[in-house]
């Protein structure tokens, strides 16, 4: 079996972490920096708190960003680099922030709009602003891949770009900026983790390094999820969800995830579920179609977490998003069938295609008809 | 807990890849290069073949290397690298060869010998000359570190340089070369990986990434050494032990190995035992002694490998040792209690002060007396 491995970030992680921002900058050589933050950072205070104590270095903030941010709020921030002439990027926030940060960081070298490299498979020039990424969400692990989510919502549709120029620089990881995150959000993010780590592991593009941390990661979900989500100031669960974060991003950067992601596109852009719930699911669904594939090193992994087997892990997943309060079915939205085509349609993303097991439009049709 | 992760080598893995030599210095931007070679394979002719299908990059062919190099060879090797003017290199071999190629390729750009910078923490220069290191072990992991292990016969001394320079820019693993490797260079190089992994895994500069790593080798180790053991051609097992290696390698890179590879360096030096069969040695007494340290969590990496605890691993590794052929006492050197003295002070070394338990002349005394 080929492999390759390659991860370029340059991973900080720890309590505080965050007040290492300026010396980071100057150790890469940063000298003017944009803060691309989450409106809730602003909203606290916390945002111009870092800007403030920044000594100059960092000149302005750029917040206008959305969940699931939309490719006019990159072009938006993109125009704002140019404006202000500056020579790297901070994010501060979720998946959405760090995503949003990582495309304008690359077209602002270009006259384009984001547009015309998402979804189209036009390639994107090589120039890009160093980035670091402090996340505040676990989460995406957005901190350490080179993908960037984008949603169009004129053309109703959300999609990743993957792109090398997208690894951040340096990824301060800081659990203590979790804290604040609202229990719902926390279990809709945390069970995201755990796709990320799954479907990383059964991608077709799997690979050893990445099987590793998958496992890692998939032990502190189940072992931290609960916790965290029934005591939200738990801090040891809080540093273990955001280190599970952070490793389940680079399980999943390379070998790409898979179907239960492809799904999450649709489910988020039509029904507006948040990526993380969206994501977690149809996990157990792919779990079990997907069990037996790989000559039993889907079950092996299952194994080393405990389980009899995957389908006892599907159980187990099933059973955690109960648990945590996260949808396990789309009842609730007493969906017609031409909304139900529509997600099968919207599920046909090229991400299906890094699944073990072939998914058919009929398996995706059943799968939604099960869940109505 | 504060940690940081940062692994800036580029790793293709896979049968068959050292034929994409030529294609990763092209990808590197280099032009004119020297092949740094174990003996064995000039003896084999496969250095001269690389060579000669180089397409001219590859100019002349440097292969004075001992196991366990020289630090008069590393000089040697930069003395070549100046004369033929070359902007790369490629290290063929075993830990011996990429350590020698690590460090030439540095200290070629000073008129310095490398003795300057041996044990005397002296900090290398910056520049160095970019390596694809292509281990034929599996082994030292040396193609993702930025160790390198150098010996002075004239001071009875052996020891690592640390260095980021070290780190080569392409680990180009192919595990068909490791198929000429004897039975009992096997089993020696083989419990090396078992050191690094755990050794990475309790020293006290220990952090989760590298913990998830070296989970995933050890694992490994016990599943295949045996097998690659009794039977060399066993192309899975070459292969699956080639991963473990590398993964092993990533695991100890940044925490540093401990106890048992301090303990190594006098037990070559003075009685020329072989690097992993030395390491090897008192793998499972430190194992004991470690046990209970660092709040539980030595014994559940055993547990997470199928072991009752870590004593049951412990024995474990001595069964392992027995199995395939290496040593597991000092009886046969009848050694004196001078030389029992010196294996104590020898062993001494900075490594020994990564172990989570702190160890004191006394119970090195006692350990070399048990195996006596
Ligand atoms: N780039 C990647 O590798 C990657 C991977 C998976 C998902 N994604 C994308 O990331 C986006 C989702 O990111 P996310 O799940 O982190 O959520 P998010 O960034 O969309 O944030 C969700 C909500 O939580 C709030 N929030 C964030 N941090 C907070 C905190 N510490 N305290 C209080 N509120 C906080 C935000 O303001 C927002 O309202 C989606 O677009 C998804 O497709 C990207
Ligand atoms: N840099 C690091 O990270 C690191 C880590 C651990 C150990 N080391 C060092 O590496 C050295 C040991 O390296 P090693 O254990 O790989 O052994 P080695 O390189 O010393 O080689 C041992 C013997 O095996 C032969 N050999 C190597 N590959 C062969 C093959 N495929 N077929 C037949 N013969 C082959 C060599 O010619 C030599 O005689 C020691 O100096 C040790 O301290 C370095
Ligand atoms: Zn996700
Ligand atoms: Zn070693």
């Amino acid at each position: 079996m080929a492999w390759e491995y390659l991860q370029p970030v340059t991973i900080r992680f720890g309590e505080g972490s965050v007040g290492e921002l300026e010396k980071v900058a100057s150790e890469l050589n940063c000298k003017r920096g944009l803060l691309v933050s989450d409106p809730f950072f602003v909203k606290s205070g916390l945002a111009q708190k870092i800007v403030a104590g920044s000594n100059g270095v960092l000149v302005d903030i750029y917040s206008e960003i959305s969940p699931n941010p939309e490719v006019r709020e990159v072009d938006a921030c993109a125009k704002l680099i140019k404006e202000k002439k500056v020579d790297f990027l901070v994010a501060l926030g979720g998946g959405s922030a760090l995503d949003c940060a990582k495309a304008s960081g690359t077209i602002c070298f270009t006259e384009d709009s984001i547009c015309k490299y998402h979804g189209t498979g036009e390639v994107l020039p090589k120039q890009h602003l160093p980035l670091i990424a402090i996340p505040t969400t676990a989460g995406t692990g957005s901190e350490v891949t080179c993908v960037a989510v984008l949603s169009n919502k004129e053309l109703g549709k959300k999609g990743p770009i993957n792109c090398n120029n997208f690894y951040p620089a340096v990824a301060l990881i800081d659990p203590e900026l979790t804290y604040t995150l609202p229990p719902y959000m926390t279990a809709s993010t945390g069970i995201d983790v755990l796709c990320h780590a799954l479907e990383g592991f059964w991608s077709k593009g799997h690979q050893p390094v990445c099987d590793a941390l998958a496992l890692h990661a998939s032990h502190i979900v189940f072992q931290y999820l609960r916790i965290v989500c029934k005591d939200p100031s738990n801090r040891e669960a809080r540093a273990k969800m955001a280190e599970a974060s952070v490793i389940a991003g680079m399980a999943f950067t390379l070998p790409k995830t898979t179907s239960s992601h492809a799904c999450s596109f649709p489910l988020t852009n039509m029904l507006h579920i948040p990526h993380g719930e969206a994501c977690g699911l149809t996990l157990d669904y792919f779990a079990r179609i997907n069990a037996d594939a790989q000559n039993g090193r889907i079950h092996e992994f299952a194994k080393k977490l405990g389980f009899k087997d995957m389908y006892e892990m599907a159980d187990a997943i099933y059973d955690l998003k109960k648990e945590i309060g996260l949808r396990t079915d789309l009842k609730e939205y007493h969906l017609t069938d031409e909304q139900i085509q529509d997600l099968v349609d919207g599920s046909t993303h090229p991400n299906l295609y890094n699944n073990p097991v072939e998914i058919t439009k009929e398996m995706l049709q059943e799968m939604y008809q099960s869940m109505r």
